[in-house]
């Protein structure tokens, strides 16, 4: 059905990406379903274990989780001009609610039946029906700052899919909190993008630069947005994570009114942030090579696969025993580990499957380890001929210092690797220079006029967009790369997903 | 906005229920949408404590969670004749692929344009769009058994709906399975059944007696059903999970098959089973009292609710300290507990407060009870007037072991509750008698003679259904309670949600 070679990143790396997911068992085109995607366990199995990180964040900050309907009225989502300009225009709409058996229905025998008075979308986004319940929950400012959270699929129909990167239906997680004042807003604002900065960096090992967006790629209905942006390994950027301050907008069209200390009446400051599954397509950018998915091991669903070598059934037994004893200790020393005893496949055809599917560590026990007590220990983020011994007694104990030596070394290559690519350049020249050929692909730290006309010029140029405004960086003034206009500082350009 | 009274079970039951779901902040009706519900953070926390119960124990049994499209093509749902009939023709159905602004929109000022080529419905349950991928994934007898589950949202447009228990929207968990021969499919069905029961008995403190379903309430397509059916307190039964064997009939529509050991092609054995936000209002109605929502400790979002005393801030300061002293120490032992600090409170708002969310403990310390190293523990499923008084050190060990004997004695409580009125009727004037009245309510086990007619009758004269042919229970014949006709053993006749 599917050939099982690995396109090398150099040849052709949307090809590669797809190869990296289609042999790491991780999703498959929903070909039958417009632009959207089957995840499979493996790659659900990462996912549930960003989930989880976040959502602790989430909680330890204060949110609660809620659920709000699928469907949204579509006089909802005409109350915010912008947004419905943003969000609507390709939704899928729920028009009837049901069906019945019709010789007119075609090779279905099926056709529609009931018309909806007024239609629903399918939320692309749920800051207009939840902006109708912060209306209904706050009255006071002891109501507030209400702080919510909903882990929900969304929809936007979408023209060009991407597996984990853009498809027509994702998962994803969307905060949303009301306050009493713009400060507290922007301050939660800027919390939770630094949450999501914590998760990319300390649980997904991808460096990222924080940076606010530019009014052209703000969310549609926000005052400002922020992001979190990684690079992936062509060089181009992965918005990763958002956080926008939402002002009064929604509070204004939904009616979000709260009574302050003093007895006045005013609009709440709303917030709304988001990550989604398209954080799996990031860490599979950042980190995989030619052989296939490498998963750090905070995330990885299995870290340590056990893999038996043996002849005949007396070594069988004794291998099996050792291999058995090695994974009961991973296990007691809080990791996961497989032990691959299956007897139709040879040790090599094991040692591909688990390197393709991402495992950290596998540990090689053939006869002569057990006469010697050692087993060899192969490194997934290393090259595969380098092997190391290691006694079986205490190995659970190596095998959890391995986890956290290769999660840091996961994050020291992607972060050397992106710092390479993070130049500076101060003519137009140069910059069209650092997006091409063999060595293109890169942040480029550009002075910018601040106009959305350049912005734009250069977007239809170069296919590179501003991808944001760091936080950090020397904040020297200078001369945009396009017009010689006046800067404050230098924003960071990249072609990107 | 909304009374803060509880309606008495014995006045309104159905009020009740609503009151209690209001007053416990648990969910709100969707108004804006038809027959969906919000779910609000208390009962989302609910929730996700069900939903990692069973997790968990789906995960010990091999099965591992994915994800698949919410739409499904119209024309996987015409491949299977009693599935279509079931399930199709109350669904949502996606026609259109977008918006515009025009000024035909009507309020709005949006219409909709792109018209789908072939609609898609929203899933009622994903048995067809699995088998699709089941026929994709599977080829040999090495790929089975192959165990899968989702957590996800479902759709179908009901016509009465209440809270929790009957939703257009719903989320849930659909497990489903494929596996090399009946027996194992069996087997399977029979083991999740397993799992459900004892989330329900051991998780939720909910009994359930676990039976076949009869032919006219078994799933659309399925071979056989099974399910568990909880009493909740008015006498009615709530099927609160449901197992099925799908033979080979979804095998046969999307033509899953595999190859054997010998060589031969044959189509797989599936399986289906689910559980849903329903058991949250199985929860509410088996524990509940008068006071509002009582949740069993190994659910509840809080297990401990301190309430300080105090009149002047001397004392405030002190009995603060111990509370917070009182809090630390259940963290420590592992249970969630607050400190109900506001200032803008009475003491008996918040003892309200906290009864009315359902927490297990509530412990009170006044100035005394700080003098005295004691505090006092009033447990939420014992009359409010009872108080126990406990010394202070040590105090969240002896929470602890009052959560294990609350939830034993909810268990306790609700079987004896179910038992009392597990009763055997031999004619149908006492069957009759038996659902009615203020007594009325019961699970009667009663002979039936097996025939659709019969059930259907029973059904339209009295509003009971046969919940299902129990497992255990004394298989001895006798003779139908309508027709006389024999009866090979009893089965459960209730009224059910």
């Amino acid at each position: 059905m599917s050939t099982d070679a690995i396109t090398p990143r150099s040849k052709d790396f949307a090809q590669w990406y797809q190869d990296v997911i289609r042999q790491g068992d991780l999703a498959e085109p929903a070909e039958v379903v417009r632009g959207c995607m089957v995840i499979k366990p493996h790659g659900y199995a990462i996912w549930e274990n960003i989930q989880k990180e976040l959502d602790r964040r989430f909680k330890a900050t204060g949110h609660k989780n809620a659920y709000f309907p699928l469907l949204i009225p579509l006089s909802f989502l005409a109350k915010e001009a912008e947004h419905v300009e943003g969000f609507a225009m390709e939704c899928a709409v729920v028009t009837h609610s049901g069906l019945r058996a019709s010789k007119d229905g075609g090779k279905t025998g099926l056709e529609v039946k009931n018309p909806l008075e007024e239609p629903y979308v399918i939320r692309p986004t749920s800051e207009t029906i939840i902006g109708h319940y912060f209306a209904r929950w706050i009255q006071s400012h002891r109501d507030l700052p209400l702080l919510i959270n909903q882990w929900a699929n969304v929809m936007r129909w979408e023209m060009r899919t991407r597996l984990f990167l853009r498809t027509s239906e994702f998962l994803w997680q969307e905060g949303h909190t009301a306050h009493s004042t713009h400060a507290e807003a922007l301050e939660e604002v800027h919390r939770m993008l630094g949450v999501y900065a914590d998760v990319a960096e300390n649980v997904m090992a991808m460096p990222v630069i924080r940076g606010q967006k530019t009014d052209s790629e703000k969310f549609a209905g926000a005052l400002s947005s922020f992001s979190m942006e990684a690079m992936m390994q062509d060089g181009k950027a992965l918005q990763a994570g958002t956080s926008h301050d939402l002002g009064q907008n929604f509070g204004k069209a939904f009616d979000v009114r709260f009574q302050n200390k003093s007895g006045e009446v005013e609009y709440v400051w709303q917030t709304s942030w988001g990550a989604s599954t398209r954080l799996v397509g990031g860490l599979i950018m950042t980190h995989s090579d030619d052989a296939g998915l490498v998963v750090p091991p905070k995330l990885a669903p299995i870290h340590v696969a056990i893999i038996p070598i043996f002849k005949n059934d007396a070594e069988r037994s004794k291998v099996v025993e050792a291999g058995e004893q090695v994974r009961r200790e991973c296990v007691a020393a809080g990791l996961s580990a497989v032990l691959d005893d299956r007897d139709d496949l040879r040790p090599g055809a094991k040692h591909f499957h688990w390197e393709q599917r991402g495992v950290p560590a596998r540990v090689e026990i053939g006869p002569r380890d057990v006469a010697s007590g050692s087993c060899v220990i192969k490194r997934r983020d290393r090259d595969p001929k380098e092997k190391t011994a290691a006694p079986l007694a205490g190995v659970g104990a190596a095998l959890t210092a391995l986890m956290d030596e290769i999660q840091q070394a996961l994050f020291a290559r992607a972060k050397a690797f992106r710092d390479s690519r993070l130049v500076k350049v101060d003519t137009y020249d140069d910059f069209r220079a650092a997006l091409e050929g063999p060595s293109g692909g890169n942040f480029l730290l550009a002075h910018w006029d601040g106009t959305r006309e350049t912005e734009e010029q250069i977007k239809k140029e170069t296919r590179a967009t501003i991808r944001c405004i760091p936080f950090e960086g020397d904040g020297e003034p200078g001369r945009c790369i396009l017009t010689g206009r006046p800067s404050a500082r230098r924003v960071i350009f990249a072609q990107a997903y």
